[in-house]
């Protein structure tokens, strides 16, 4: 038995996952993007759990964030070590229940955890994309999802959930199929990123671009720019926290020493933290996938894409009733921004339950196990109950 | 006359000044520092504005933020375009008022402005320091301030006053040398750096050091790393605006343009903004100076080098008035840091006013025109009224 299972094994788990693949749009079907370019074929990595009913009505489709994949709960193999990176909120009896729901996440497109991203081979050339991937919107993300769960004969969803960057998508799936989804759960979300959200974005991208190796994305094969996709992932961990999270986890406090070590070593736990942040994540993403996907959040704008820049009109076209959960120390998508799309939903009269959750970890809080956000999704997912509105 | 001149030949300012230097330390009498290492010959870059009365009681000394210099206001030539970082506060009737006041800025120690730096001449090698130069403190860059005071002849300082790490030097100055000092004012400053400020230094660094130009630091002669140098102050620039600054500043609009570009050029103004700053910066900035000086800044924690931990403890030394003024959209010394400095003072009896200034510009909003800072330091300066306590 593993470290894992052992330690596991009065847990109520998945158990273990079979990885899947679907591909489609081969040539000359390949799917039109939102920028005018096609692309194909196309490969979806995607995991699911528990079973679809006779009905095909108990499906939740669960989008994962920008770095995240298709390895929500269990295990692949019993040796694993860890489960997948929403263990806590999936599984028999969980938040969403795996022995009521037949749970399904799919790997986005751009990404680089199974699904067709930058470092796919380009049929044209039999050559990683690199750059010449072309531009994938949320919106693309989202239609090619679709193709997928058609595939799959599901029609209408039982919920789509998602939190960051999958909350994005959650809100595209309401918006441009709102017949085929019947609930959402949007986490720690915003409808369009903030100058500040641009912002940290860019300046992750430029630290990539900046590294030498990056060779205008033509690295594969070669030498990867590891060190700035690590400056990268240390911007991003800076925006996942939050002043209080930080001052809880690190405060002041120095790293296996009593004083300055007068150099630039890491004195502080917070930079050795970040350090060790950006050297892990090298080891399991591609730095052109997190350009794509960045840019794709980025350009995320819901009023803009579906209401001629009136949040109101965009949701006009939702039919499905939401759960919208803001996380009182997220300040990359502050409380103000749920707000917002809460107000949107509500004038547009749709059923819609709000919570900001005290949670003090920063806007990484939906990832971090919680008793109050299982409870709502639960109540939410079961009975449609409004926890607080 | 140069268009600086023309443009500003109705205003009061303190017109043409003339850069100073002075060096002191000569081996053998180089000067120790807190880490236990000596520095010397140091070399001071500073300017001096107004006249030093018979009673030489009439000096201010001005303290910049990191990457400032001494050149605080008016122009070093009639052609030069562009006045000193404080004009607006700076000069004839202004809220630091020359005509009243004998004012001196000083480029701090470890800068690139003309004080001694890693760029300098290390004299045992003749070659720049780069990374042999010593680390320097908060505390070692008031000692040497304190030697070209001493040298100036000025005794009890009328008061000191410095915003961001410009204010660091200030409580450096009240609990260091209590007796030189009659009145400080410290503008978005912190008695110590929290972890989110730290990790923002440690990713700018890492963007430094990431850069293979950096080179261990050894790239004085030969191409400079110019593109870690831009990410780190794009960093900074994100720090030194905020959430609301940024979203009334650029917002969502795009650049030069009406539709996304769907490539990773700059599609919106706020990454045009941040390519800009970066780019300018490397002209005017060493990176090794922004290594250390960072570092000076996270190392200064005046509870812990005073106080024994205690900040009350820190401020007992103190003896002058102060003026302390926070902004309200500061997110990098948020303004529940100033409020604790001003209980520690009151704590200790002394004579504190204290105000938060409305300004949704974020950390930098000092050094933005603001009649109401004016004329604050204007009150507080001349008669000490305070102005909200």
């Amino acid at each position: 038995m593993s470290e894992y299972a052992a330690r596991h094994k009065d847990d109520r788990s998945v158990g273990i996952v079979v990885p899947r693949f679907y591909t489609f749009g081969e040539p000359p079907q390949e799917m039109r993007l939102a920028s005018g370019a096609t692309l194909g074929p196309i490969t979806l990595a995607y995991e699911t759990y528990g079973r679809l009913n006779d009905r095909r009505n108990n499906a939740i489709l669960i989008l994962h964030a920008f770095s995240g994949d298709a390895h929500v709960a269990g295990v692949h193999q019993e040796s694993d070590e860890k489960p997948g990176w929403w263990e806590y909120m999936v599984g028999p009896g969980k938040g969403i229940d795996t022995e009521r729901f037949f749970v399904i996440c799919i790997n986005i497109l751009g990404s680089c955890m199974g699904s067709t991203g930058p470092a796919s081979t380009n049929p044209a050339t039999d050559q990683p994309y690199a750059l010449d991937f072309p531009m994938v919107t949320i919106g693309d993300m989202v239609r090619a999802q679709k193709v997928l769960l058609d595939h799959l004969g599901i029609g209408r969803l039982h919920a789509v959930i998602g939190g960051s960057v999958g909350g994005m998508q959650a809100l595209e799936w309401c918006v441009r199929y709102p017949q085929r989804v019947k609930a959402a759960v949007l986490l720690a979300t915003t409808t369009r990123h903030s100058a500040l959200a641009i912002a940290f974005n860019e300046v992750a991208r430029q630290a990539i671009m900046a590294d030498p190796n990056w060779c205008q994305g033509q690295y594969y094969g070669q030498t990867k720019p590891d060190m700035g996709l690590a400056v990268a992932r240390m911007i991003g961990h800076v925006t996942y926290l939050s002043d209080a999270a930080m001052r809880l986890k690190f405060g002041r406090r120095l790293k296996d020493k009593t004083d300055f070590s007068f150099n630039f070593d890491a004195d502080f736990q917070v930079e050795s933290y970040l350090r060790y942040q950006g050297a892990k994540f090298v080891e399991r993403f591609d730095a052109n996938s997190l350009l794509f996907i960045t840019k794709a959040a980025d350009y995320f704008d819901l009023e803009r894409e579906y209401g001629e820049g009136s949040l109101v009109s965009a949701f006009a076209r939702a039919q499905c009733r939401f759960l919208v959960v803001s996380f009182s120390s997220d300040w990359l998508y502050p409380t103000y921004q749920s707000r917002n799309m809460v107000q949107a939903m509500k004038k547009n009269g749709l059923d819609v339950s709000f919570c900001e959750v005290e949670a003090q970890w920063g806007h990484d809080a939906f990832l971090i196990p919680n008793p109050r956000l299982s409870n709502l999704m639960r109540g939410f997912l079961t009975n449609g109950a409004s926890p607080q509105s």
